[in-house]
């Protein structure tokens, strides 16, 4: 059996700001110390996938392949790369296309959205071979979560029998209210809809063709349209928004007659929010869960039920006093204190500060590059304090300023300084200056991070004011 | 008649961490523009009070002079230093003899504590000189405050008919349980005490020697072994040690039969606690209260009663969702979360981060130093940022570091900075290198404050790495 992993990083995680933001979606999301995103593309590699194809926004390119860098197995990586968001369906389609040309029709996808948390992988890979089992045998998997609370925010399944073996799914519901979802957690013969899958290429594209020719003939519109480089698939921008925004439940899950549900067996979060972040964590014997940066502090006096979580430039401490049930976000750029019961509408802040075109919706406080990061430490009235960050052997543009000098000190790592015609090796402790309208370029040359700390002087500091010479990630 | 004001500056104002703090207490927390302190300084000015003596700690000096020094129209001050914290009867014993030597023992004291908030002046000054005229008449006059709730945190003064005429104070009850308060309140026979007096120097002097002989012979001890220089009075730590801990209102009101309560006919708080401060701004239509800092952004959805208080080094959003009556000060090294009904345990808080020896109780996020102030901005391994102020004319003590060299940017302000034996003007986007071992000296010569980018690099950035040559405030 050719298994083929193919990771869904599409997720935005609205519900997460402040953490989860446009730039920095919750696939990036650190849960248990590594990202979802690592964590469900080493559950593929667990279930013996040794091709990965993962399926995302092209702006998240670079953010992926540092994931990937990161590894200490790094699979086989094909990506497949959206130009906009769409649906399930569609990105199901092209992955299936993608792979039955690669593997041919046999080969067998594991569908794996890469914004879940499942701590326990051997359990994960038990049913994850059983589910391709059934693939082989021309059946469409999905896997069903036995419900614990009448959850309205999930599709359910049903299936004939209350019991735990895989069997035959019936029906494919939306989420339901209340009352409904309370009913069918009684029956015991009801699933959550984990939006993971497992079929061959041929299986899904034939199923496809059957139930939903339309997406199946738009993705092949867009397959054909595409360009591909060094495991790299782009879409041409037009081709691919023809194709309809819809759900793989939607457009064949719910019509197919091949569906086979294999119960999880394994503990299962989609994070959907805060409250999902605070059970992912161990909780003290009140019930207060702490998500620990270096040097942060905390301090609960009569609280219960509270999920404190910080990322700070220097240490800090978090004083709770006689609070319940609250989420206590705190980053260095944005605070969320919200109580846990109304976590689902931090969605509506986020509208909100959208409409105020509130930068902490966008970008995080350190914002990812190709390169690396940067974030502001400070700025007041001209200047402006920065750290930045550059990855192993990479390089930021040779560019140059029209209103702001620079004062570099290397703190970590080895930089090459380029300034003018002239190359300056510099070392922790060393610094360099860039002159108004001097051109410019930092290379790590080290293999460790290089961290750079900037202080901006001049009358206009904005992100604009540069002019890009040359550019290794096509920018100039 | 001759009216001086008597600043007893003091509180500690824990139940107000994390703004207040040990280095940075009470009275220098601003409030509706300034600082507590300053408007308890002007507060005394309005009423004609042509001199003020301010009794305060000896490490609150500098930070004192620093509020004077930005007042438009500075009174003239003498400096009572306490070498550690004693009582009103001491204080208020010991600005009694001064005022007694310097203006004679008809002079009229107005005892103002540095933080209090009352924002109508001109009824306080009517107020104010309506119990001068009593003073004058060898009256002790105590400022009542009209209770408005039956508050438990108060001593209250108990007079003879429900009228809000000045009249004679019967007795003084200490802080009673809420059952006795209510009773209080329903007679309409009690006001709070405000710790706000008005007498003679003579008068006190002599309510004194009747009530209270061992607490004016240990003053006249402490004030004998003092030593004056330009508006200073320093005093023998061990002569003023010997002073008993005890209040004016227990030494001498309640002992007293000259004393009369004048009602106070302004609003009036202590701010002793966050639900106070709360109460001191503006609210929203939902009972939302928020202290704006520059570049702060709020956004409350379904939050009612509320109170956001916000410091960042860089701009901030706080987003609230579902919460009531909740009280969030954030704070560049610690975040305080806390319900208005348990805001009194903020000291509970405070000794937990002190027995854990945070420095968040000690030192505030900007630490103030006599020639300006500094704020960590980041700290990692072999580095350390810091913006540091100094005051116009002031200097840092000529020093060396054994082992760190220092990156200084000036970004506002001029600078003399000296490197060896070499001085160098440094301008605004100027550059300056401090070698590790290198005696050096910031100067700030311009009119405005100087603001300067260190960054610091070694293998140890404690602040104890510091070799003091020379120091203009007898540091070395």
């Amino acid at each position: 059996m050719h298994l083929v992993s193919i990771v869904l990083s599409g997720g935005a995680g609205t519900r997460l700001w402040p953490v989860s933001r446009q730039a920095l979606p919750k696939p990036f999301m650190h849960l248990g110390g590594s990202s979802l995103l690592q964590q469900a593309i080493e559950r593929g590699q667990a279930c013996g996938a040794g091709a990965t194809t993962i399926v995302t926004n092209q702006d998240y390119l670079f953010l992926t392949r540092g994931v990937l860098g990161g590894l200490s197995d790094p699979p086989q990586v094909r990506y497949l790369l959206e130009p906009k968001g769409r649906n399930t369906a569609p990105a199901i389609a092209l992955a299936a296309l993608a792979c039955a040309q690669q593997y041919g029709t046999d080969a067998v996808m594991l569908v794996l959205p890469a914004d879940h948390l499942i701590p326990d992988t051997e359990s994960f890979v038990a049913c994850a071979l059983e589910a391709a089992r059934h693939a082989q045998q021309g059946q469409l998997v999905v896997f069903g979560v036995p419900p614990t609370t009448p959850e309205t925010g999930f599709g359910y399944i049903e299936v004939e029998k209350a019991s735990r073996n895989s069997q035959k799914a019936l029906r494919f519901v939306e989420k339901p209210d209340l009352s409904t979802a309370q009913q069918y957690l009684a029956t015991g013969r009801f699933y959550w809809n984990s939006g993971m899958f497992c079929f061959s290429a041929g299986t899904l594209l034939q199923a496809m063709k059957d139930h939903a020719p339309q997406v199946l003939a738009a993705a092949e519109h867009a397959f054909g349209d595409s360009t591909s480089q060094d495991g790299v698939t782009r879409f041409d921008a037009h081709a691919f928004g023809l194709q309809p925004d819809i759900s793989i439940d939607y457009a064949v899950m719910e019509r197919a007659t091949n569906v086979t549900l294999v119960p999880a067996k394994f503990g299962w979060s989609d994070v959907g929010s805060w409250p999902a972040v605070a059970q992912a964590h161990p909780a003290d014997t009140s019930g207060n869960t702490f998500v620990d940066a270096d040097g942060t502090e905390f301090a609960a006096v009569e609280t219960t039920g509270t999920h404190v979580q910080v990322e700070s430039h220097t240490p800090k401490v978090v004083a709770t006093i006689g609070v319940q049930d609250l989420v206590i976000v705190d980053t260095p750029d944005a605070l969320l204190v919200a109580h846990k019961n109304s976590a689902q509408k931090v969605k509506t802040v986020v509208d909100l500060l959208k409409e105020r075109k509130h930068e902490s919706t966008q970008l995080p406080a350190a914002v990812h590059r190709p390169w690396g990061t940067y974030a502001t430490l400070k700025e007041e009235s001209g200047y402006k304090v920065k750290r930045i960050t550059v990855k192993p052997g990479q390089s930021l543009s040779l560019q140059y300023h029209h209103q702001r000098a620079e004062h570099w000190v290397v703190v970590q790592g080895m930089a090459i300084v380029q300034i003018g015609e002239e190359e300056h090796e510099t070392m922790p402790g060393q610094y360099r200056y860039i002159p108004l309208k001097e051109k410019h370029r930092l290379t790590n040359i080290g293999k460790d991070e290089l961290v750079l700390i900037e202080v901006q002087c001049g009358a206009y500091l904005g992100e604009d004011d540069i002019v890009r010479l040359a550019d290794v990630y096509g920018r100039a």
